[in-house]
């Protein structure tokens, strides 16, 4: 049986990646005054007299939602809101076991922005953060800066944020490893969508100054006019800043690092011998990356990453995201600013000591243990340093 | 310490009466790929071609949403949706203890009626039923009757709908204690709010032909005009058929039940004494009722019940909503419909037997263990019946 096979088999046998359980005992009267009526007044009482007490006297302090429209599933694209649900619960399985935060998938079913946004602030009381998932861009970008203006608790696009912050973990080690600077290193991204633009604002964020976006129309510069959408434009406005034009293959020439997040095979091994010596590659598409390992390491290339399980050096977001919700929820932060998302990409490169540091050990595997509790602290003092915190230590 | 004392602490000591767990190992690389990527491909792909395969493949089949815009919560009135929380997670304890029912709480931050219908109407895919919660009347029908016309998925509002089967549960016995019959006995409810109307419509259904409401400003029929509105201009279309006008003591002069959902203390051992021989008087405004039972017993009540825990006779939706949904989900019903509810409160009526029955038993305690399966079955069965289901056995 393949593993599409088995997977659906899993699913058919499971019928729900998610559970939602009771913490109390209702097992007699004087329980179900406690916990429900006539007892439950009071606890409602206290936070109508108080918001922030929601905190305290419900779950809201571990509840994220996990929420899509559907739009951009895996590599699927749009396959509507049900469809999406497999994948929401098994990242909601992945937040609890990963960080022990309580997530709960939801899946909109509309396309439009405003109604989306809508749709989330309308509930949002009801959460601790929010991690969006699977939208499809530009109009990811757009939903999350609209519900950061509109609600009080964290928003976090994943396909974003998640991404990169392990991408920055990985190339601060494996620039570690071939002896580079940031402030030095030009760097060539193939791709425009949600994880790109995630990437080269973090990565802008941590000190990248050389830093060039490639999409199916070729390099991104200021003044380019097709296939353009608001947010390349602002790419365009921060990057590139020797001007380049022309396609992938003419940006990579000379360049120090490749990281792909578009489409299998745009890579070939003549254009990593074209990149400077000591390359880094990171082809991420899934499950076919932009050039496989063997293939960039016989161009050269001295560190390559992927988005596999079954090559070394996987950059997966699952290193991210439960521990960021955790310390973000820890410490009841407003908001993942850029300072938390820095701050979790150290901590998650700094997991990987100078004497395991090697070309092909240069992130942390999924399931390392250490990786849970060094993101949540990292990110928990970068939301206090940082002034997001609203509570100073987890109770 | 005092119960509301005891229960604030309660609360702060759980921080959340839910909580969302994960139903699957994530120990190792071969499990994240199948509940996760790349395997949860297959199961997506699978809902996008056949969506009733979300209930089949995800926790939908399941999973109940309860939500409200904290407009009535409890007696409280409209202390706000985060204030709302503790009672809707209450709720949700509820129906995993008594009806294995995953339960998730939502609060709306709007008081739009098409806002709120449009909201849970959007992630209303996400979900295999809704329970609508303590909405103010008239909203509370407005938003039911246009969630019943877009949703595929059962609308129930409990305060309606399940107040109504246990109380129609409760007079069946109540009737057969004193050898009366629905046809032939008269009606008087005291309120014109959610529960009055839901109560009324089930009685309708089931058989009872002489009903009169009864709000503030008195007896309602065809024609009154002060403080009306479109639910009660249709409760005066098909109730009070002998056009009675007054108050509410001329309305229970003679009459033969007397049901409350209104406020404390409107009914008088005096007005008691008015009604017909063998009178039967559930006064069940909480937690003060409209007459205490041994008022109403002294005015000559042959049958009485109340809300309360600490009387026999507790009229308590907790007997009704865990069993309607479990037996709903078992057959997937699109609807939970009048016949269903009838069949529910026979179910529930029936469960004391003719040696049990007796004025001081006519409904089964919160916590016996016999309501939730005669409930739930009883339920599935009439939704077959009734064509509301949508498979015939549950899986």
């Amino acid at each position: 049986m393949g593993l599409a096979e088995e997977s659906l088999k899993f699913h058919y046998e499971k019928r729900g990646k998610i559970e939602v359980v009771s913490t109390v005992r209702l097992t007699g009267k004087d329980e179900l005054s406690l916990a429900y009526t006539p007892g439950v007044a009071q606890p409602c009482l206290e936070i109508q007299k108080n918001t922030d007490l929601s905190y305290d006297l419900t779950r809201r302090w571990n509840m994220c939602l996990v929420v899509t429209d559907g739009t951009a599933v895996l590599g699927l694209g749009d396959i509507g809101p049900e469809a999406g649900m497999p994948v929401m619960e098994g990242k909601c399985a992945l937040f609890k076991e990963f960080g022990d935060v309580d997530a709960f998938p939801l899946c909109i079913k509309s396309k439009d922005a405003d109604e989306i946004v809508r749709t989330i602030y309308l509930i949002s009381g009801s959460f601790g953060g929010v991690n969006l998932e699977d939208i499809s861009a530009p109009r990811c970008f757009e939903i999350e800066d609209k519900l950061k203006k509109c609600c009080d608790i964290p928003i976090f696009h994943d396909d974003q944020h998640g991404t990169a912050v392990v991408t920055l973990a990985g190339l601060v080690n494996a620039l570690k490893v071939v002896g580079k600077s940031p402030k030095n290193v030009r760097v060539v991204i193939s791709g425009a969508g949600a994880a790109a633009i995630g990437i080269t604002t973090l990565l802008d964020s941590a000190g990248y100054e050389d830093i060039t976006l490639c999409d199916r129309a070729g390099i991104i510069y200021k003044g380019r006019e097709d296939g353009m959408n608001d947010a390349k434009h602002l790419i365009a406005a921060m990057t590139n800043p020797s001007g380049l034009r022309g396609a992938l293959e003419d940006a990579v020439r000379g360049a120090d690092v490749f990281i792909g997040v578009s489409s299998p095979g745009v890579m070939t091994k003549k254009m990593v011998e074209s990149m400077a010596k000591d390359a880094v590659v990171f082809a991420c598409a899934n499950p076919t990356p932009e050039i496989f390992p063997e293939e960039a390491k016989a161009g050269g290339a001295a560190v390559v990453a992927t988005g596999r399980s079954d090559y070394n050096n996987q950059i997966n977001n699952v290193l991210v995201f439960p521990g960021v919700f955790r310390g973000a929820f820890d410490v009841r932060a407003g908001d993942i600013n850029e300072e938390m998302k820095l701050a979790a990409a150290e901590a998650l490169a700094n997991i990987i000591g100078p004497a395991e540091l090697s070309p092909e050990y240069i992130i942390p595997a999924p399931f390392d243990p250490r990786v849970r509790h060094a993101v949540a602290s990292a990110v928990a003092e970068a939301a206090v340093r940082s002034g997001a915190a609203r509570i100073i230590v987890a109770e």
